[in-house]
């Protein structure tokens, strides 16, 4: 590709310098593993060849998902918006027991942004989509005048093959409420660069199917605590198999830094955004068997809360509540309000 | 859901007003056919049910597209930004050869953006999709600050099935360059809205899943010309397939009302974008089959060109010529320069 500085309009007309920038992010982004991508408007994945071989596989149902990130700051302590996008992908398709096979990557760029930020976040979601296996196969490039975007916009959409889904709604009486790791590092780390606030938390985006694939099977329900972060995903958990689920406020999994920050701000640490962490539902018969994997990839890895019988004395239904170390329970809401605008 | 009248922040923050604003949208787009969506982040095909049931099919390749679209403005003379979106990723996959079996719908929209224009637009996408039978099958919603994006921007990403993939490659010596319909009108309703210039001229916006499918088995090449019109198609063709094509200049697929507007403003008609056609390559023996077909769609399918051999006499080697009312032959190049922005 010849030099450019930043980028123009014409980097997104579908016209000979549209083709230059394509073929430079293909050749930042790698291979297309098994898809073949000749540089029509999609790209084809063999079905029967591969995933389809029934005689060792069941891997027979196929996943789709999307999302756009209007990510501010754009670089972040941890990582930056083509991270966080190829991530979020790879682990919405992981947390429901899906095996991502190839990512969609749609971009909008506002003209005149500096091409080595750009080239920057290409070359942050080819690491990613070389370390995990899961292939860009797909894409299109946008470019738009100043003002009309703030710096890029990146829209990810995956497909991924699953034996069996693991839902929401799957949570039984009896099973252990657990964390992958600790939470909400991620906006505390947007905020506090967004804020020029000195800490040492750093996002906590990374790509979770590595961890999924081993424990997957094991789990009743999961989720990732992005937007909306624990209260979100333990209210959705708990409203979709109608269950109430109790979290032990000792075992939070919050570090002291991201309590002192959301102390600071004023803001509700339950409903801070990970981008690199699950919950999950875990019978007692599996609980110790999925700890010891989950603790390779991540020591804090733990059990949060349980899920407790709806009838249990002094307790009020259904929903989520955390046991104070006084023992008093407070009910834990989905959240409401204004949230923090631009986290993921 | 409760009355709003304009977009909230807290609608894309991920907790109570998202999963209303979420409801509300699913409601207007209507069901998601064999795909199971419970609300997790993505949807899921049952491949060994439906598609996969080889007795029947060997509809077994999956095609995957995305796309972002930037429009303005987002409401034009025969559609807007969400009937261009759903089209636009329907015909990706459609013009490979694929049946599109489910759409991913990404939204990015402007805090204040007015709630009637947003159904409007939600509307719009629903309708399409019922008349398709193509569904919404996930999504994300996410809302930015006041003049952090223009209005509103939509990605949407696509999945389908192919028996057989169209390839741009595939044109040969001997064959018919077909238009499914006349060519630019898309482009030219934009503008003219831009600039409020008087035209009868509507977007040429459609799906082209339904033709498709019928004739997409006699085709040897097809591509659709949005971005860099019948010029990037042809060139792209040309180059792929390595063979030369000629387009003859009494046969251009242009009303009269199009090429008036182009002269006015000093734009190239072969760069022009459409949204609801495609150009193919088709061979002598299915080139009667394939028009009769198309000509119930549209009368105005037609034959624009030949591929020539690249040996013919007075001819440059390959890539793509008009041959004037005279008999000269000019080149046409691939669009290099500035194109219109925000077309699609």
């Amino acid at each position: 590709m010849e030099q450019y500085n930043n980028i123009t309009l014409d980097m997104g007309g579908g016209g000979a310098k549209s083709a230059e920038i394509i073929k430079e992010i293909r050749k930042i982004l790698g291979s297309t593993g098994k898809w073949k991508n000749t540089g029509d408007d999609g790209a084809v994945f063999p079905l029967n060849k591969d995933a389809m071989n029934r005689v060792s596989t069941e891997w027979d149902k196929l996943v789709f998902t999307t999302d756009s990130f209007i990510v501010d700051p754009i670089f972040f302590p941890g990582g930056d918006i083509g991270k966080i996008a190829i991530c979020g992908t790879i682990n919405d398709l992981a947390v429901m027991g899906a095996r991502p096979i190839g990512i969609g990557l749609s971009l909008v760029i506002e003209e005149g942004f500096p091409m080595d930020d750009f080239k920057k976040i290409m070359k942050s979601i080819g690491k990613i989509s070389k370390t995990t296996g899961v292939p860009i196969v797909t894409g299109d490039t946008k470019v738009t005048e100043k003002g009309k975007i703030d710096k890029i916009e990146i829209t990810t959409s995956g497909v991924g093959l699953a034996q069996n889904i693991i839902s929401n709604g799957g949570a039984k009486v009896g099973d252990y409420i657990i964390s992958s790791g600790d939470l909400g590092e991620h906006a505390v780390a947007l905020l506090a660069s967004r804020f020029n606030y000195k800490t040492k938390i750093k996002s906590d985006c990374k790509p979770l199917n590595k961890e999924l694939e081993k424990v997957g099977k094991f789990l009743n329900a999961c989720k990732d605590p992005t937007r909306g972060g624990l209260a979100a995903n333990l209210n959705e958990i708990a409203d979709k198999s109608k269950i109430k689920i109790i979290v032990d406020e000792k075992n939070l999994p919050y570090k002291k830094e991201v309590v002192a920050v959301t102390e600071l701000l004023g803001l509700d640490k339950f409903s801070l955004a990970s981008e690199g962490r699950f919950i999950a539902s875990v019978s007692p018969e599996n609980i110790k068997k999925v700890l010891t994997i989950l603790k390779k990839f991540n020591s804090e890895a733990k059990i949060i809360g349980r899920v407790e019988p709806s009838s249990a004395k002094a307790m009020a239904g259904k929903g989520v509540y955390v046991k104070t170390e006084l023992g008093a329970l407070r009910k834990i809401e989905a959240p409401k309000g204004k949230l923090i605008p631009r986290i993921c």
